[in-house]
């Protein structure tokens, strides 16, 4: 691991569709290696490996020209976005065209009456959501980074709001998608239900771009709740934190956010967001409902809180404070990486039972602190789903060795307690070794279905199942 | 239609297989006519083709073992529940074995911790719900039918509660299935979320047997609400009261359930149910939460179709009365048959934006009037999701033909509204025509995924994708 498998190169076509496209796009198409570095994997601590060339398309219809183009020399095709993916989902092991789809980034129709929406796939989740502010619309899905909704449907993003609104399968309505033989479909139609065949739809969601390219979207969204407050309480261990969550969603409470951060995390956050949040483990929540659902929901949640030993409950109605709170939960990773600086950062991700959290994550900080790493553990608990990072110094091959193993440790230890070995950063490079793990023969059928949707292995090839 | 295509019979397979499992299976396996009959499709208008013999597994090993001898003489398999789908899923074109899943009925393990069971196919919805009960928990899908789980996972379910909770794309976690080579996989963990890999879970729901027999499902629970209520109100026009329900939907208003009846479904019902409903469009809804949200909900109502003109607004806490309401809803399809007696009844299933709906219904229920049949229009209309009811004499060829041009220009018309001709029936034999016509080249990619999983077009062929 950190270390990722190169695959064989087709270099004449890789040469002969790099002309092809060259002499078609013009200057769409670069190959200067500046431009190349960025379009490789640039986040984390895997290796980057840059594709041979990008291309910026500017419609669906140049998108399947260039998949045709590609599919006829047998050449790689990566999709990109924003980057921001954690597992290697960008990095080109064999080469190859990264198709950047960030010129394609219009807001095509808003259906406020139909609470959905139809956009390109290079729009970013704030540029949707600021386009939709004056229509008292919002989509809610929020991973953290700026990211593009064409990546976020490729990962099948969730984060932070996922516990009330559903992760990217719960909100992808229908897709554009171009295939590996350059042809267009549409997976379904723009009603809010569907039992038309089989669900090509969320086929897609999470394919990391090795079944399709996603061309269009089409997403649900949601009325901006009337009130929204926000709540925040410490307690003495993330046992009985984890414990309250439990209870929390037990209860049907409907909790819009629901995160936890560790006191390393908290420490973390503090020198980077300079706040001075108690450096006990935290849970900040966030409420959206009506003015009396809301405050009702502030009362339930706190008394829960108070059940479980909190400390230092803070509810607050304020905007201004709410959204410090959640900027700096956001920044939380670029925090993390203060702690240590110049070291590289593992964001791990794994997703169990919410009966199993408390154990998997106590489990978690005892062995990164024997590990003799700082145990930062935080993540959208209400899902059962936590992250863990380990900052590391690339060039101590002992540290590597450790953090590999830590890493190993932790995806198996979610699998036994039949968690997922990702809740929402996906298979990409990293963890192709885990899905096999996880899910046994269902990755043969995988498999099965990508040959048979891909059979030249030129969707975003090396990932997610080994060719 | 009514009439559906008979496929060419392997006979020589079939008596091979079906010897080989009687000897293995002894009356585990029937070959007499009358169980072949009730295990053809026997609801609403298509002709019955019933399999050649019908079969009870009572272990995942035993349907494994199923379809490998079945797989081994390229036989058809075709998995059944309680045969109370409406296209044509469970009929046999190509002859072959029925498996059904109906002893496979035990409740294998509740989490109530975490909100998920774990069942066999063949429990029924409301054995289910009897069963969690005891535990302060319900599953909310409700198709009306009191459809065994296998089913409705098959089918894709919805029905009533979609509007709040979902349908079962969004209530299956996870599923074991035994793949056309006899195969079993599991699709998930029983994390709450996952990007592990490509979402075969909901490639499986819906796939109407085709890809797969589901020989274990774990399914997403609810908490019963601390309070449930009811409210029904009457309009002088089904277009007002799909208006009342596009600003219930906008507003945010978490109903549980919204549904509309036109006048001559309330008189079936009076008939059938012996209410005295006023004999106008009506909706009926439910509410669920905290006693004060249900109460906010019922009132925020009762102000919006207050402004769109109904009459007649009755809210009720009584569990009883609510119940009699609902129970009168579930029974309105056999209310609708009454309407009249010894004609056939076809229940069509479309789904248009909700922006789409009152026109959708208006231009329905005049087509239906031109026609000569009694306009009667119902349904899920939270979700744009309505069925209308066209009862009609099969010995008049007249008759069939008109209702045949209507089911036609009905799905032709959601289509051209963006919508999908079945929002929750499913294709089956019925709606493939129209599948092509709503997803044109998708449906080739549909294809594609099937021929890779099931080579020998073993599972229930003839259904979805036209072999």
């Amino acid at each position: 691991m950190g270390q990722v498998t190169a695959m064989p190169r087709n270099e004449d076509g890789i040469a002969a569709a790099i002309g092809v496209l060259k002499q078609k796009y013009g200057d769409a198409l670069q190959t200067g290696q500046s431009l190349r570095d960025q379009h490789a994997h640039t986040t984390t601590w895997l290796t980057p490996q840059p594709p041979d060339a990008v291309i910026f398309p500017t419609s669906t219809e140049e998108v399947a020209d260039i998949v045709k183009t590609c599919a006829k020399y047998s050449v790689p095709v990566i999709p990109f976005g924003t980057g921001t993916s954690l597992e290697g989902h960008v990095n080109a092991p064999a080469g190859g065209v990264c198709v950047d789809l960030m010129q394609m980034n219009k807001v095509l129709e808003v259906h406020a009456e139909d609470l959905n929406c139809v956009i390109q796939p290079g729009v970013t989740r704030e540029d949707l959501n600021t386009h939709l502010r004056d229509q008292g619309l919002f989509f809610p899905i929020d991973p953290g980074a700026n990211a593009s909704l064409g990546g976020m449907v490729a990962t099948g993003a969730s984060g932070t709001n996922a516990v009330r609104y559903g992760t990217m399968k719960d909100n992808v309505i229908s897709l554009e998608v171009v295939t590996a033989d350059g042809r267009v479909i549409r997976t379904a139609s723009r009603a809010k239900k569907t039992s038309a065949g089989y669900d090509l739809t969320r086929l897609i969601v999470g394919s990391e771009g090795t079944l399709g390219i996603v061309t269009e979207i089409t997403l649900r969204l949601q009325g901006i709740p009337e009130a929204m407050s926000a709540a925040r309480c410490s307690f003495t261990s993330v046992g009985t934190a984890c414990e309250a969550v439990m209870q929390v969603i037990q209860y049907g409470i409907p909790v819009a956010r629901i995160e936890l951060l560790d006191e390393h995390s908290v420490a973390a956050v503090n020198a980077y967001s300079k706040l001075d949040l108690p450096e006990q483990p935290l849970l900040l929540m966030e409420f959206h409902g009506s003015e009396a659902s809301v405050v009702e929901q502030a009362e339930l949640f706190g008394q829960i809180a108070k059940d479980n030993g909190a400390i230092g409950y803070e509810a607050t109605a304020s905007t201004e404070e709410r959204n410090r709170l959640w900027k700096a939960r956001h920044d939380l990773y670029w925090a993390t990486l203060q702690v240590r600086p110049g070291a590289k950062g593992i964001s791990t991700d794994v997703c169990v039972p919410i009966s199993r959290l408390a154990e998997c994550v106590v489990a978690t900080q005892e062995r990164m602190k024997a590990d003799g790493f700082v145990p930062m553990v935080l993540g959208h608990v209400g899902d059962g789903n936590f992250h863990s990072v380990v900052l590391l110094d690339m060039d101590n091959p002992e540290e590597v060795a450790k953090a590999e193993a830590f890493v190993s440790w932790l995806n198996e230890l979610a699998i036994s307690m039949d968690g997922t070995c990702t809740g929402e950063h996906g298979i990409g490079q990293g963890k192709m070794p885990y899905l096999r793990k996880e899910l046994g023969d269902a990755v043969d059928v995988m498999a099965a279905i990508k040959a048979a949707l891909d059979p030249d292995n030129i969707l975003n090839p090396g990932k997610v199942i080994a060719s």
